[in-house]
């Protein structure tokens, strides 16, 4: 599950970076993001909508808005929202994370800017300052967003704890998408106050839980939220360790191929609805054969996606 | 000097990718950034504003929108502007290039979408022609943006010539920023029917012009635009390499530090407007140390920007 703790405002527990779906004109369909993030949150998953696996830096500015206000419009609780709101230019970034603070969003997962390379820490310092007094919102949480490589800007130690220190209230957490498990066990040890730390695989969740981090926000977590959340509430059960097993079962499934179209083609599969194969460029979509020998790993596996089906999509 | 060929609508010759001068508050400063434009081209240099040497992805879609309107509107010939206008998603990227084609430029300079990694040919060429076909512009002409170190996204070979074969008359030229000369030489090879190659730096300049290159795009063509164009305009004489040594050491003094505050803080010195040392995080302006000795360096080389500081501001 994912929970937002009522009097600190600071998130736990199993999040998906939720994919988005494209009508055939490339166009977001919020109906259906809508219906999948209901899912989500039927399965106890909270949304961390336009993450690396929502597509979302092949989204503009002005779609991510038109999502969220669609979202919230449609009745889905902000207080388990935290959009991707960090982009390359920091008025960017400024813009959306204001728009999720005055929607209610209990955080935002930021990005630090990404197209400049070899950048100071001051640098990272500044920009994050910068957006934070541009917000200039007592209910702004930020939870920072480490994925070296996709940026090749990676948030040192040193960095986070210079952030902690001066927005202690703020900037309360961080999801470590380095892949590397001591970089994880390295902030874990920091021991800042309170810090939310969330995997960015549900292959480290157990570990993480183990030694006091906060969750995951997984991409996997958009097909097999269930077993997830299974884990990250049992996981002090002597089964634990097995439980683990059988997610790495499922990730390693979908780690053969290039995570985001599968990901969209095993929905797509196990929704009845072709056109979550959709993705946007520079992404292609996965080819049928794939498609088929994905969908047969996966159904020897025992996979499933339940209630999925009986999803409905809101009137238009 | 920068050329735009009137029956072919394409570029030849030296261009800067302008720097962005910003207020205290790290807005863009329209009026200064008029004056440097007038400036670049009483120096026979055309105008990559919103290269990477802009901080051009420091700056969000509107930001990018009101320069390309107030420069136009002061009388900057949009006829001399290649403006950049790749981001990560098409859709924004298809935004700002119908408007700079709205705008009667010469050219745009487009980087492929850059968030995401490992993506295929396929992917690429359909991201450019989503945006050619979302523009659906005659007027349209594309300079593609090579710039492997920044982006780690590179354009192949194969790419391009697919690109050039489907659109000819759009997909126009290239800037190669890749920093290996082998590359460059490589696409020189393919004999693209009038295809422009611009090397992204200087130093390549000579070679360039020897192999049928188009002229350079290049961050020191901000400070340095008569000497960059005289050997543009003389690279047949017999003094060629005499003038490219001496290219390089003033590019390799800039060389030593990192380029945008150090193409600022000397614009700073030479204008006698130190606003111009501000920067938008992620970077961070030059210190005064390493200032004094750019400085140094360069008087010791005769370096000056004449006609800079009589360049006045146009009125508010």
């Amino acid at each position: 599950m994912a929970v937002l703790d009522g009097k600190t405002r600071r998130f736990s527990g199993v999040f998906a970076p939720v994919i988005t779906p494209f009508g055939e004109n490339l166009s977001p369909d919020a109906g259906r993001l809508i219906t999948h993030c209901r899912w989500m949150l039927s399965q106890g998953v909270g949304l961390s909508v336009f993450g690396t696996n929502s597509e979302a830096n092949s989204l503009s500015a002005d779609e991510k808005i038109e999502l969220m206000d669609a979202l919230v419009g449609a009745g889905i609780d902000p207080k388990m929202m935290m959009p991707g709101t960090g982009c390359c230019a920091i008025t960017e970034t400024a813009r959306l994370t204001a728009h999720a603070t005055r929607l209610g969003c209990g955080g935002v997962l930021m990005l630090p800017p990404f197209y400049y390379k070899g950048v100071s820490d001051e640098g990272l310092f500044a920009a994050y300052a910068n957006v934070i007094q541009r917000v200039g919102s007592e209910d702004l949480r930020i939870y920072l967003y480490h994925i070296p490589p996709v940026t090749n800007v990676p948030l040192s130690i040193g960095l986070i704890d210079r952030l902690v220190k001066e927005y202690p209230t703020t900037v309360v957490g961080i999801k470590d998408s380095g892949g590397n498990w001591l970089n994880t066990s390295a902030m874990l040890d920091q021991g800042w106050d309170d810090f939310r730390i969330f995997v960015g695989a549900e292959t480290f969740l157990l570990d993480n839980m183990r030694r006091g981090g906060a969750g995951c926000i997984s991409a996997t977590a958009n097909v097999n939220p269930a077993a997830i959340v299974r884990l990250y509430e049992t996981w002090q059960d002597t089964g634990a360790e097995g439980q683990q097993q059988q997610l790495n079962l499922i990730r390693d499934t979908f780690g053969k191929y290039v995570v985001i179209p599968a990901l969209k083609a095993c929905t797509g599969h196990f929704s009845g609805d072709a056109r979550w194969d959709i993705v946007r460029p520079p992404l292609t979509p996965m080819d049928t054969e794939d498609k088929d020998t994905l969908i047969s790993a996966l159904n020897n596996l025992g996979f499933g996606m339940p209630g999925l089906m009986a999803m409905t999509e809101p009137a238009a």
